[in-house]
């Protein structure tokens, strides 16, 4: 059997078992996603060691191939949860309104700001108070600091709450901590490598993430809606969905480029594409991408799990004393940030900002690369983003769950935020049911 | 940069280069799938060497990768091509009624048949007579004989002729011909490993690969129609979507490991759900997966031939020789098996089950594992097959290009047909525009 045909049972065997406990997380009235996080961990290392990291196991063994083949599958299986995790975004920047996002701009500008303090900063004084070094201390601080905002997007979707005030202040938040992130980790690289912080380097990293989303966002939305008919020009068939997935994957990968997050430049792009999305009929096209490689994505994220790992207990104390401080310090930080808005309001924004994801396991993996931290500091981050990816989409739910019925958060603040301007965003979300 | 957002780079490549490629050549009145192929060639080993085998040169140097990474990317990119084929024989399968293949069914035997026996003993005598080993000619022979019909479904699908009988015949004729192919492939491995053939093994196939056949067409055309309505008791979104889709990489995986090409369990998937396409929407929802898939495939067989391999006259001339059997043997054998419908459709019908893909290479791969081929042959085989892949679309496109304005190959015959219950697929051919 090619080696490409392997890829293709690993993504049936992903994807069926995706659905299937997907399905059964519904019936369960818990959100799919947990569902596919659940079923990746049990086909993982951790128990069947099915499919993932070190446990491509089963098809390996199959089909007699060695370890480079196992290497090979398994960075198949990312690639295309890359591409997964992209979409899902992507498609979120088309259900997003850039005058939606500004109309809770400095909402956002707070959530995000106050959720990088907090946990930077705690995470520093935690380890500074296990005795560790100084510089470890500041790795695993800012490898608390950046949210993955697609488990938080993927439970609001699933709920049809995107058009929710919350869901526009921790996508806005999302964006800007994933640029203070970067900067940070700049930094921080910079003191790692050398000793001291190249001013003019974060200077330069910082004018160009700003500018990357301040062009994307202002000048996209602003051409866009202007230039976009030009692809009824082309003579392939499906142009606009060609161009928009030309414009998802390109900022992306650009965005990956800068140091971004490749999430914020596929959002970015949905949010460019938003007001020509209806016209062209984009959000539906995107759907059956979305249907395929999404759950991928979260079946992938399980699969990394590797609960083994943490067979050592003072590995495991630290994992979970550094979980629990990137838990509180985001949950507080952020949900600060949404102060006066109401009790139920801040803690789905602070819970909805905690998902590590990805962007954690970078800040880690250039931190091994760097020889600043070592593996078993690279396990507890490794932990961290794990776990509190695992525990923000039940608790979202459950918070969420009385807003599912009555729409509303706050019925008096959103009604007055509603004459404000937020009326679309409303009538955006009635119609996703 | 992880090795993730490296696929995602030379997906972004591949994906914009095939659509301003296609675009290209729809402007020059040629089909898409040309200009996909031909940058393909640009972008491979042969020229630029941006992506592929072995040049995956341009991504690798850029970052700084290794040679393991190269070989991942590699695998990855094959993967999301191998899906992308995977989909076009599914959505191929979807637009074709199992009424309409059995219509035509003693026609597509005949061709099937012809269009086997003339290149084995075509490739069989071309070798002897040049002085080759016995059991190298055999394996030859078998690696002229299977068609791989994505080429020619993607060109009958661009110009919207799946519904013209030849289009029926031509994919009735590459189930019957790959089942041949894998029976011939049986027999001469077993030649190569023992020296006997095992008469019992090869019935086992046989019967395996029959019985797949018929009971995927028979039973699932019978069966899904009748309770695919099932799907709507699911509560995930988009049920109807996810049970195709898991139906196609099922019996993708699952004609696979039986030793036929995937591609067949693909369209046997599409075949069975046919019927309830039109209520559950599902072409259109497969349309997006399509868009941004089968391209890839065609750039990255394109992304194959490296022009370089045949510098020495010796095998350039021997390619050469080979192909223009391969070529001759085929048009001729299946063209014949249309004898009676006027020359153009039996050009058509000819032409269009020239192309080896994939098939040949699997078979040149086999007799190389078991070290019956040497490389040179391998290097031949591989060149046949690229190039009866690259000749056949603009020729069939010469051929159709009278057609797409008529909607008739032979105006008295094709009525004369209708009459007799073809006039479903002319409807669905006019409702393609």
């Amino acid at each position: 059997m090619p080696a490409s045909l392997e890829v293709l049972t690993a993504l049936l065997l992903i994807f069926a078992a995706a659905k299937a406990a997907g399905e059964l997380a519904l019936r369960l009235r818990q959100p799919a996603v947990i569902g596919e996080l659940l079923v990746g961990i049990v086909l993982g290392p951790s128990a069947l060691g099915l499919v993932g990291r070190p446990g491509v196991g089963i098809l390996a063994a199959f089909h007699g191939e060695q370890a480079a083949a196992e290497e090979g599958l398994r960075l198949a299986l990312e690639s295309i949860a890359e591409l997964g995790v992209v979409l899902l975004l992507f498609y979120v920047g088309l259900e997003t309104r850039l005058r939606d996002l500004l109309a809770v701009g400095w909402r956002a500008a707070l959530v995000g700001t106050l959720g990088v303090l907090l946990p930077l900063f705690g995470g520093i004084a935690l380890m500074l108070a296990l005795g560790e070094p100084e510089i470890e201390s500041l790795f695993i601080g800012v490898a608390l600091v950046a949210t993955s905002v697609g488990i938080t997007a993927r439970v609001l979707r699933d709920l049809g709450l995107l058009g929710l005030p919350e869901a526009r202040i921790i996508l806005g938040a999302a964006v800007l901590d994933d640029i203070l992130g970067l900067l940070l980790l700049t930094i921080v690289s910079g003191l790692g490598e050398t000793g001291h912080v190249e001013v003019t380097q974060v200077l330069g990293i910082a004018t160009r993430a700003l500018l990357f989303t301040v062009v994307v966002a202002g000048v996209g939305t602003w051409a866009i809606p202007r230039w976009f008919s030009l692809v009824e020009r082309l003579r392939m068939s499906e142009a606009p969905l060609v161009i928009a997935l030309i414009l998802m994957l390109g900022l992306a990968v650009f965005a990956a480029q800068l140091g971004l997050a490749a999430i914020i430049g596929a959002f970015l792009a949905g949010l460019a594409l938003a007001d020509v999305a209806e016209d062209y009929d984009l959000e539906r096209q995107a759907l059956p991408l979305y249907t395929l490689l999404v759950p991928i994505f979260f079946v992938m994220t399980g699969l990394r799990v590797d609960l083994k790992a943490f067979a050592q207990p003072a590995t495991l104390g630290l994992a979970l004393l550094v979980t629990a401080v990137a838990l509180v310090t985001k949950a507080v930080g952020a949900g600060l940030g949404a102060f006066g808005r109401g009790w139920r309001s801040m803690a789905v924004v602070g819970v909805g900002m905690v998902p590590r994801g990805e962007v954690g396991l970078i800040v880690a993996t250039i931190g091994l690369a760097e020889g600043v931290v070592e593996q078993r500091l690279y396990g507890v981050v490794v932990a961290m983003s794990i776990l509190t990816t695992l525990l923000a989409p039940p608790v979202l739910h459950w918070l969420l769950g009385p807003i599912v019925r009555t729409r509303t958060l706050q019925s008096a603040e959103v009604s007055t935020m509603t004459s404000r301007g937020e009326g679309v965003s409303h009538h955006d979300t009635a119609g996703e049911d």
